[in-house]
């Protein structure tokens, strides 16, 4: 048996990354960027009003002069005439070029204009202006050739205006896996149908499913395996024309547990089985080896919210490492405990917990009552999982904890 | 000028939610429960047990009785033939029902079998043995007709396994907006290309889209309006058959500032425009009242910053209201900041913002560099908006203020 951090270290060194592919833009949230964004021009590429008013130029104020001569008029996607001579302005809209001359613009609440022999004069009301007044300068947010996004970063929708302003209109990121799922057992039933006796519904299926798509990748559900060797080799050898196949049950020590033996009859490679986890310890990870196109397979353990923790540890790991990132191992917040604790057992226990916002700057967090790995209630109260270490049994309130958000 | 507070109020009495769909229980992440959700069996449904190994009645064991005559093999799926009498145990493995008579259940980890005269008997290696160990009981977990989700719940990935135990194979949801996009601007040329003189690359458009895919909805890319009324026209009846449309640009204060007046034309009656809040002053927002199918409209300032504050905002409450939840305008938290900050103004501020983790409960962001409401540089790097009251000038570091990550 295997500690958590090893099994992390044999994925890292089992897992690849799958091939770049180009997609749109607006497509690439999520994914993973292979290169580094560098800026094709200025930002803003010209100086520009930050405000609806008048271009000025700002020593005709200083001089005393506030009624100025209106020489044109400049809207966003205008490039000026005309420079402005002394007593001279522009009307200028948001984000218009500055023209040649001024060096300040007067927002248009405080100006008048009116009409005298055809010609429209602009009156400022203000008693002072500073140069450089409501102008963005050419380059201030960054300059061409600037990095505005590095190798490895995982696009988020707000990060889409930026690249778009670059001109990454197609970027290069890493392809995501698919995945096929096929939860195991005899005991389990469809979600749509009524257990009979000795029997319970398939949860498993429906939640692997879940929490892949919300990853963003694309799943084909394979049904139930039954304990059955002909029909079991059947669904696992269709999973394996995916990138990544998860199994769920079939791999902890009783003599109905038949998946190991037809993932190695299929070729599969055991790399790791059983981690010192509560819960999930019966974990099986191993990988099919083919030219340029290997499938990675993770057999879950068949209680639900074991199921879930291999999946948001070990899984989530692989899946970042073919999505051409770090396997991140440690995305976790240090919370205080809210209320006293108690584990058992000496393996590091993953507990369902709850943020509790107090409005204060401390993050807390809530162990919620949880009968163990076969209870999903917790889980629909709960936030994330709280670490709580090999061997420390009792935890009291207010103790700092690791805690990993959903 | 209305106020943030004024501005929430007035989103939550005009929008109202979408009518109800029903959608298999893998595809409602993301959709809010139209009605709470009920166990319709206990959980477990039958006593189980949590181990592979062997039911057996714990009197024995506390009798000096170690070595059992082996009955039966129960698998998961299957339902006992046989009640143990003293001496007698049964295999069993991990989830299959407990026999009458046995009271608890033996780790295969610490028997031996042996078969003698074609009977199997297993010897127990404990010394000692509790009634109950490793039998989870009928109903532990939770009771038929218990209460699994609220009303108005949000479905999250790591709910779908409860969903699913409980029969929800198909569940009620309110149905998510569909939307349309139309940033508007004679300065705005497509993310493909090179902008020429006075020209920017359409940020805006991307960006929007990109945000609110995130949240899950359908999204109609309606282009680039120009400032001319025919063509914008066209394009805003065309974004009118959506739920929701949103527009940037064009409703400031400037004369080619076209799009309140066309909103006018087609029906759409004004709710408020521009709110005490910077970025993104100049918000409007109204409504298209038409029988059972409402279009909802939000004119959003042309400098992606404060379109994109607009959205997360203001928008982001509408779509919530639409897709049956609360607008739930006060999703933050409070954290320290870790620098000094200044900031101007009369208006509350929304400062790009990233958490620093430290490894301490205490949460504490740190305010970015940022040039203003064009400068989408910033927002590369931020994690969420810190929330600066009006008035207040000067914050220093170690200050708990509000944040509100993305």
């Amino acid at each position: 048996m295997i500690s958590i951090e090893q099994a992390f270290e044999f994925i890292d060194q089992t897992v690849h990354a799958l091939p770049t592919s180009i997609r749109p833009v607006v497509e690439c949230v999520g994914h993973v960027l292979v290169s580094a964004i560098q800026a094709d021009m200025d930002s803003p590429p010209h100086d520009k009003s930050v405000m609806d008013g008048f271009a000025v130029r700002s020593e005709d104020v200083t001089a005393g002069t506030k009624r100025l001569q209106v020489i044109e008029t400049i809207i966003a996607g205008d490039w000026p005439k005309l420079a402005l001579e002394t007593g001279q302005a522009a009307r200028i809209m948001t984000g218009a070029p500055i023209p040649a001359g001024a060096d300040a613009v007067v927002m248009v609440e405080l100006t008048e204009t009116e009409m005298i022999d055809n010609n429209e004069f602009v009156t400022l009301n203000v008693d002072s202006l500073a140069a450089e007044k409501n102008i963005l300068r050419t380059g201030v947010n960054f300059s061409k050739g600037q990095t505005v996004f590095a190798n490895g970063h995982i696009v988020r929708p707000t990060d889409v205006g930026l690249l778009a302003e670059v001109g990454a209109a197609r970027v290069a990121t890493a392809t995501k896996p698919t995945v096929s799922i096929l939860p195991t057992g005899n005991e389990l039933v469809s979600c749509d149908q009524f257990p009979g006796q000795g029997q319970i519904r398939n949860s498993n299926g429906p939640l692997l499913n879940a929490m892949a798509k919300g990853l963003g990748l694309s799943v084909t559900d394979l049904g139930v395996g039954r304990d059955d060797p002909d029909q079991l080799r059947e669904l696992i050898e269709r999973g394996l024309n995916s990138d990544l196949l998860l199994l769920s049950g079939g791999v902890s020590a009783g003599t109905m547990d038949l998946v190991p033996g037809i993932l190695n009859e299929l070729g599969v490679t055991q790399v790791f089985h059983k981690v010192k986890i509560k819960p999930g310890k019966p974990i099986w990870f191993g990988v099919l080896e083919r030219n340029e196109k290997p499938t990675y397979v993770f057999g879950l353990p068949g209680n639900p919210v074991s199921s879930m923790v291999g999946f948001q540890l070990f899984v989530r790991a692989a899946i970042r490492k073919m999505m051409g990132t770090g396997i991140d191992s440690n995305q976790s917040v240090v919370a205080e405990l809210t209320i006293d604790h108690q584990t058992r057992g000496d393996r590091p226990t993953y507990w369902p917990g709850k943020f509790v916002n107090d409005d204060t700057p401390v993050r807390k967090v809530q162990p919620l009552v949880w009968r163990g790995s076969s209870d999903l209630f917790a889980l629909g109260e709960a936030e994330g999982l709280i670490v709580f270490p090999a061997n420390v049994h009792e935890s009291a309130a207010g103790l700092p904890v690791r805690f990993h958000p959903f």
